[in-house]
């Protein structure tokens, strides 16, 4: 079976939004945890952004780590949710998603949505 | 802003492959690296598919764990892509999304697919 | 090499200590993220238990998870470790070590320490 | 409680044991499942370093990443213990401990032990 027969039920919009989101729920299980601090976050961020660019479909990841508020015990903490604000860019073909995760604070939830998907 | 205005650009159809996806990302990333032999698999794989069910719009999670092929040192290993065969359900409204993870010797890569979506 | 001279600068007291220790980052490096809430908390303290206990050394593992003060939207959280209350014991022949992991307020950190090493 | 009061059944010798093997399973467990190829594992190396050295009595950390003999699909690999070899220093007052974290291949097994011991 070919690759493209697993995605033969998916348009080619359907698969964008399909590969961004993997990529995001990939992205907080396995980052959030990590130790961080302001010393830190610089290169926190680029592996982040690194490794999640190597997923299929993904042409852009864009990680903002926000530790204005945070005060751990010995000088840094466990990122969380709340401490992320992504943009991951997936393109198939002629269709890019932008995919957002925003920590919501009415949600108390890290949301996971779709900014926009563009054609052409 | 209200939740359903996050996914105002995604039909019904598109929100089910993509809160399907979020979640099959989630539980590969969240669970592999766990230690695991043949008398807890029970226990690891109840506990990923009642945690990842609590995800948004999950209406079910079905994991096998093949640990046919494994021997590690000290009588146990680390859960790996390559062991998993995984079955998300996703549901919004009418629509329900079969999101699979397998591992394809081909490839060799866990491949996250969409199996079908149905309506009605 | 075997595996004993791996450990041969080590009294049986330092390496009980020491694969507690490790067992403890384990724990709490695998599991923080994971999705849970008051109806899911019992499987996954039980696969926590029975994961850890698979490592070196390890006799047995207690897993507290307290979401007392926890709201998530969507009626779940993701663990963090102020929620988790971890005893481990481990034993290299007599010598036992009761390592623990506990949230202390007056720190904001969950504080790992060795609570008791008892011989014979 | 004090901080110093928690490890008070420890001698500075076991306290940098104790310190160094918590963090060497934070570290695998982690970053392994982390998306790498041999463009990435340079930030991935730094940030897991960066990472790491944070923690407690932690004063260096080295990390090697080996993909010679991977080739996953879609040209990257999860991070396996297999690839890794990784060495910290935890310091404690005048002891220096050196962990190590190697896969041996007759163990089939990332074994984590202690390398040296240093007093002065």
């Amino acid at each position: 079976m070919s690759l493209e027969e697993y995605f033969k039920c998916l348009s080619d919009r359907e698969r964008a939004i399909f590969e961004g989101a993997i990529s995001m729920g990939a992205l907080f299980h396995q980052f959030t945890g990590t130790p961080v601090n302001k010393e830190t976050l610089k290169s926190l961020k680029v592996a982040i952004e690194d490794s999640i660019k190597l997923q299929p479909s993904i042409e852009d990841v864009e990680v903002e780590i926000n530790l204005e508020d945070e005060d751990g015990g010995f000088g840094y903490v466990s990122l969380e949710g709340k401490m992320l604000n992504v943009k991951i860019i997936s393109r198939v073909r002629d269709v890019k998603a932008i995919i957002r995760m925003e920590y919501i604070d009415e949600l108390n939830y890290p949301l996971i949505y779709v900014e926009d998907v563009k054609e052409g």
